[in-house]
């Protein structure tokens, strides 16, 4: 018979047990710290109808959806589309949700959700057409308080501690501060506002002289008095250091809010939202040597309309943000008319561990199984299981070999696989009621009475295990 | 502007957090044993290469599949069908997973995998057309030990046990028994022999007598004496105490065995396989109240070869099997020349979910929030969030009240959430450096001293927490 190639769809990220146990711990990790913050977990369909996944969106976003059809239903809908498609974020699906469970919400709506999002992009190297995103939103009723903006950051410090893959920065700006300048300085048209915004957000990826360029192009149109004090604006970020922020963002509103030739009333409003902010940040324990604000971190999106979050590596900037968000007005006005302002995050957690990995960033994680009951003698299989039974009932994860072997090749198999502890059981040792144990990590070997075992080995991972 | 209307596909199961957080668990229950026996995680893209999933399968299974394409890429694959395809199950993915990644792959290769899998079923309550799998399998190379499909039913056990659903059943039964039994009677064909067993594993949903009737029609062409023996196997079931099943095994060995005219080998080889299995258990613990042989246990599927397993929930027969699987001979023959024999089950988590609901049989979950502070007074937030931060860094999951209201209302949405405990500070609480925490279960108030509240929180909550 021919056989077929097994292989997958370039653009996913397949991997092999060592690596997907570090990746799981990573969601773990994610999800641990999103639970202890009080958000709670949802999950949508992967599906969604077309329609309601489409409502807004048009263009590059149609074009990178996946449509899905069964073969008993190849209708198509009347915009001639297929039916359903796969979500390509999870922000569309939460305002699905939220607007469809509206009445059995209590608001404000604490969710978090950790599931895999798809996108058709053209495969390339470090491109992903399946990954996973880990979202945490609150989403108010007619009114949501700033203070939960401040809460965010203080979520994102906490997971990516945690996930301990070295210092970071969480960057904070306001995008009301941000259209307040350029408002007080006459460019009054929402568009070229969010027009001049999205290029400001390109100031780390292209470089100052670029984006001065494009900015003094035809298509703005800008003065270049204007221009200068934008630019100067666009530059600041404050330092990572007590007090650093707050100060910064007095010389703003000094040196640039009170010197605008036009009303300077939103200017104004973004930078007091911001100030807010970054005083109770503090009271959230976030430590300043964590986050600071940036003049040129805009967000792309024009969804977003106050507080705006990312966060970067510090030693790794090429990596570019690794968890964004920001504050917005209305999460769902395409399916109810209620008014539901939200503030948000999103982590591209496979993005993200393939940059880790691409980095050497990655430590080679322990199996998730703690424990090898060896086999040197089949006769012995019945004690083997039950010393196996035994330790799984202690709650540690113990995999037992079911045929005799040489030790040697049982120790190695153990040691590849990242098993830290080998228990071996000999005649010698059932007519004791002992086990042998070695340490694969410190290469030691214990000989311990049965009725030990468990305690001292669960005392011995506990150790090591993650708060 | 005209709205949408937000509704999700017919045939998922979207839940809203309570419920959320009650099917986490389940989730995180299975994953926690499959773990605790040594199996490793892998996940795979939820779309495969329409080639590679529908290598074998076709008509009914066909006609399930949702087809998957990106607007940019509406070209059809030779055969005229769409390129990709979502799976639907987590056999055919692990089949092309392992032949993929054979050489870097240790065997006996133990993995489990939890993911979401499609089918294009028609609309109808309780069927689901998005449903998670929750899957182990143990694979061999060239050969794999019986001694692994006695540790199966050990996995079994010890889920279901957690998931403290009731008193649950392993049915075992095995197909070169049921076989050898008919080519013992002189049914030599395999495709006859497939059929027949098919109509046997009917046995539970439709009747003695209906399946006697279809057995006894031409389209099986079964003499009657043979007949007369099959109905007298196929309604044997043993007792679910020590000792029982081993003695019914010895009956059947006597009883239709060493009666049967034909050659009793194969059947003899299913014998003696489940005796060891049977065996086996004895030393993995499992206790004979929770499994039992059923001669009409055959699994619908061809691809089982030998030990076959079903689950049942005493006191629900009417939900049928939450947990099947078996041996089979050959796992990926359709992408590579290698032997792959294994062992393995499914529990089909979404479906079991729902119909524990419907069965009323699910307990409230307690919320993943575990204290909520609250807030009595604006000026008192900075000592709201410090306590906060406290509980946090103790790992205990804490939401906190960010707009002071009545503490009344505040109460009851901790108790309607399912929060466990309320921290409450008022200016006296925080002269003092006291908190006063209410713990709503126990409907009693303490004062304590903020050094205290996160260990003592934590004791009363580690009290409940699952092993």
């Amino acid at each position: 018979m021919a056989l077929t190639q097994a292989r997958t769809m370039p653009g996913t990220l397949e991997l092999l047990p060592p690596d997907q146990i570090a990746f799981q711990r990573m969601l773990d990790t994610v999800r641990f710290n999103f639970e202890r913050f009080g958000f709670l977990p949802i999950e949508t369909p992967v599906m969604e109808f077309t329609d309601v996944l489409l409502t807004k969106q048009g263009g590059e976003t149609e074009r990178q959806v996946y449509f899905v059809q069964s073969t008993g239903a190849l209708e198509k809908s009347a915009e001639g589309l297929p039916e359903l498609a796969l979500r390509f974020d999870l922000t569309v699906p939460l305002a699905r949700y939220v607007a469809e469970h509206e009445h059995d919400l209590n608001f404000p709506f604490r969710r978090y959700q950790i599931q895999r999002v798809y996108r058709g992009e053209r495969a390339q190297r470090g491109r992903f057409r399946e990954f996973y995103q880990c979202d945490i939103d609150v989403i108010g009723k007619d009114q949501l308080s700033i203070r939960y903006d401040a809460e965010i950051p203080a979520v994102i410090y906490s997971v990516f501690r945690d996930l301990a893959i070295g210092p970071f920065t969480i960057w904070l700006n306001n995008r009301k501060l941000m259209r307040g300048f350029l408002e007080g300085h006459g460019i009054a048209d929402v568009k070229q506002q969010a027009a001049i915004l999205r290029e400001i957000d390109k100031l780390d990826k292209r470089s100052q002289a670029a984006v001065t360029d494009t900015l003094a192009g035809e298509e703005f149109n800008i003065p270049n008095h204007v221009l200068a004090d934008i630019i100067g604006l666009i530059i600041l970020e404050s330092r990572r250091e007590e007090g650093s922020a707050l100060t910064y963002l007095d010389t703003i509103e000094q040196s640039y809010m009170k010197k605008l030739p036009g009303d300077p009333s939103l200017m104004k409003e973004g930078i007091e939202e911001l100030r807010e902010v970054l005083i109770l940040m503090r009271a959230f324990r976030v430590p300043e040597t964590h986050y600071a604000i940036k003049m040129s971190i805009a967000r792309g999106l024009d969804y977003y309309t106050g507080t705006v979050y990312e966060t970067t590596l510090n030693e790794h900037p090429q990596i570019g943000s690794i968890c964004s968000g920001g504050r917005y007005d209305n999460l769902a006005s395409n399916y109810t008319r209620s008014k539901l302002p939200g503030v948000g995050i999103s982590i591209g957690a496979t993005r993200l561990f393939w940059q880790l990995r691409e980095a050497k960033l990655l430590h080679a994680a322990a199996s998730t199984v703690q424990v090898l009951v060896a086999q040197m003698d089949e006769t012995l299989l019945p004690a083997c299981l039950e010393i196996a039974a035994q330790l799984r009932n202690a709650g540690i994860a113990t995999e037992v070999v079911m045929e005799a072997g040489k030790l040697g090749k049982q120790f190695k198999y153990a040691d590849r696989a990242g098993i830290r502890f080998v228990a071996v059981l000999g005649p010698d040792e059932v007519a004791k009621g002992t086990v042998t144990v070695k340490d694969m990590r410190k290469q030691d070997q214990v000989e311990m009475s049965r009725a030990d075992l468990a305690s001292t080995l669960r005392a011995q991972l506990a150790q090591e295990a993650p708060a």
